[in-house]
């Protein structure tokens, strides 16, 4: 019989008591979770635990490195151009990877997103991608280096190499009402982002209605705790505090938002779109060195266009096929004459998911011509009988319980009101 | 597929942001726990956050309710005498059960003592009781009821029909850091004890080092808890609130302390385990209308060994039979004349538990022979060379471990310290 060197109890219920765990608490801990002497339950336990007592710095980055030490890294080192990866904590809307990755690789940068798919009623990157007809999400590894030496960027899916406890502490945190605890949180992004090999990364902390943290404090607190952790870790770290009160965009689903991301690549989309593709752009870049590269230019130009249609069809994907079209729409139009003043992320985002757009189970598919388009954004006056959003689904029967999350999801109020927009990015956040 | 009239997520969090759950959500999570929907990783984050946020009075009714409806109940009301139960917390050398059913019954009241087995550094009732020749844990629902009805009163195994739930519960407390949450203990103990059908119940809740509450203020809320649901269930409840600090009388282990048990029958023994054998008597049948018995009068006429004689023959024992004796044992000597000021619990308890007097898991056998005797007590005049405590066990090998336990576990002061003997019994809780 193994002689184990502590014991998951006394564990518990130190971090129960309010006490810190020392290092080689949290590196037995992991070890042995992963090689699953430690239980689900007793894990379980514990975050609820680390959940309502918290978590010190040095302890929160023990348990990031102890979750990296669980699989394999990668290492970026031998390619001849710095990596900046990006990460955003999800939102409704969220396409921004999509012209961000071609943006910043457009300026010799080698940006790689390993991405997931989506869950619940925030989409994932992968899910809208595959939407193009022949794209391909699943790389090798030695598929993922040459295209960051080639054309410099690749959105494809994480291995499942990397973080392996993290990947289980995930799932249990969802069913077991942990998922918002910060250094549950911060050690699962960072663990991954850190065990990839990126030199430099850039957070996209959400905070509102339909981001995973409501209040903006909550959000700082985060956003503080991982750019710590990236710090500590030897990565360039730094991060925006941007708000998710409202859809991003006017796209919500997975091929309407390919749509509105070719725009932004084309100089054309949604203006918070642009704004906050151009604000994480400018950052990453700052973030290796090109802090004056002019964003905007290579929007306007085609350049960050030429990269998106090499990266896609690099992945087996048509730049220019067809994306899938819905069997079925729904327009809600205004009742009466006004100014749009709100318009729920989370409302919109459940809809969404419940016209197709989102899986309820890991093993579901998304529906990808399903989604809704937004006519109106808040600020914007509407009239009387026009549209102000369309739901698309492949069965007229997913239109009721859409309908149902949007009750009270947004307010039309009287002509002339005034409406103060505030700028999507609040704040930045370094070491 | 059954639509489940909640989600255990959203009870989850409810509790964990100091919510109070509904009789509703209780209900549901009880019957959903049982039927293994809501699984143990899920309840293991749930029970986290009661006992770091607690339950009110009114959850922890609901809670105690649900897991009376998980299994069968029993029906003491047949019977043609009054009944009345008495637990304990658990403490080292705590034998009362022994002396006190027999005292009791002897008053023409009914006794019914579903008892357990020991884990950890407390002993099991019925673990001591088998160290008699033929004796039987054993008892069908027939069999307890026929000798409640005759003689009076019975010591047997709890049925696994009572409570199923907290069986469940319990072994999840055990490995998940909960043990002492107030709310789960109490409901736990007043489940099985509601179930079981007694009309009244006396509960002894310890507190000190050997106790599972390390602090009177505690075990008075658990007392407290626990007096409320008996009450708010038709049950004529209270409390003595006992002091732990050091072992009960003068044997710890399990043939031992039947000895002991039988001097007190006999109306001997130790000081101690007389006055909380009296007391709890006293609490007993003042339960059922006897305030005012004669209880230190069946103790020194044999009344209260008749009783013990015939319940010991009648689950197939012989109260005559020779109890086990150990192989070897090792004794520990005073080092200088003085006044023994301290003997703690937790670790005479502990100490004995490894001479093989207890089990570490549920599936383990107790040596019936190990333990420890004790010559002197807290207060006691002790001279330098003279025995101090002698310890038991089957294997020489034993020794070791269990004199590491109890280091430093006693302290002599120089001679004529003053020391100032508290009670046993330091408070009374009533409804």
């Amino acid at each position: 019989m193994m002689v184990e060197a502590f014991d998951a109890v006394d564990i518990i219920r130190a971090k129960r008591d309010k006490g810190a765990l020392s290092t080689e608490q949290i590196d037995w801990l992991i070890d042995a979770y992963t090689r699953e002497y430690v239980d689900d339950a007793q894990m379980a336990s514990l975050i609820m635990a680390i959940f309502l007592n918290g978590m010190e710095r040095r302890e929160i980055f023990d348990m990031t490195q102890a979750m990296i030490r669980s699989g394999e890294r990668m290492d970026f080192s031998q390619l001849s151009k710095p990596t900046v990866d990006k990460h955003s904590t999800g939102g409704v809307g969220d396409k921004i990877t999509l012209p961000l990755m071609p943006l910043v690789a457009a300026f010799g940068v080698a940006v790689p997103q390993l991405s997931g798919r989506g869950l619940g009623h925030t989409g994932g990157t992968l899910d809208k991608l595959e939407s193009i007809p022949g794209w391909r999400a699943d790389l090798s590894n030695d598929e993922i280096m040459q295209q960051l030496e080639g054309l410099g960027g690749v959105i494809c899916a994480a291995g499942k190499g990397l973080a392996p406890a993290d990947k289980r502490l995930y799932a249990l945190r969802d069913v077991t009402g942990t998922v918002e605890a910060i250094p549950l949180i911060a050690s699962s992004i960072m663990s991954k982002k850190i065990a990839e090999g990126t030199s430099a990364l850039t957070l996209d902390v959400k905070f509102g209605s339909g981001a995973f943290m409501r209040e903006e404090e909550r959000a700082r607190e985060l956003a503080e705790t991982m750019v710590a952790l990236g710090t500590d870790a030897g990565v360039t770290t730094s991060a925006l505090l941007t708000s998710m009160e409202s859809p991003l965009g006017l796209a919500i689903g997975n091929a309407n938002e390919v749509r509105e991301s070719v725009e932004v690549l084309a100089g054309g989309g949604p203006s918070d779109v642009v704004e906050l593709t151009v604000a994480l752009a400018r950052e990453m870049l700052a973030s290796v060195g090109q802090p004056d590269a002019d964003v905007e230019a290579a929007l306007s130009d085609g350049r960050a266009m030429d990269v998106w249609r090499q990266f896609i069809t690099a992945q087996d994907g048509d730049p220019d096929g067809a994306l899938p079209t819905p069997n079925e729409t729904h327009v809600v139009k205004a009742e009466a004459d006004g100014v749009l003043t709100r318009q729920d992320a989370l409302s919109f985002g459940i809809a969404a998911w419940r016209l197709g757009a989102g899986r309820a189970r890991a093993t579901d598919a998304v529906v990808h011509a399903a989604g809704i388009d937004l006519h109106a954004k808040p600020g914007d006056v509407v009239r009387a009988g026009e549209p102000l959003f369309t739901l698309s689904a492949n069965e007229p029967a997913r239109f009721e319980r859409a309908l149902e999350a949007l009750e009270g999801a947004y307010d039309v109020a009287a002509p002339g009101t005034a409406f103060d927009a505030l700028p999507i990015v609040r704040d930045r956040i370094t070491a």
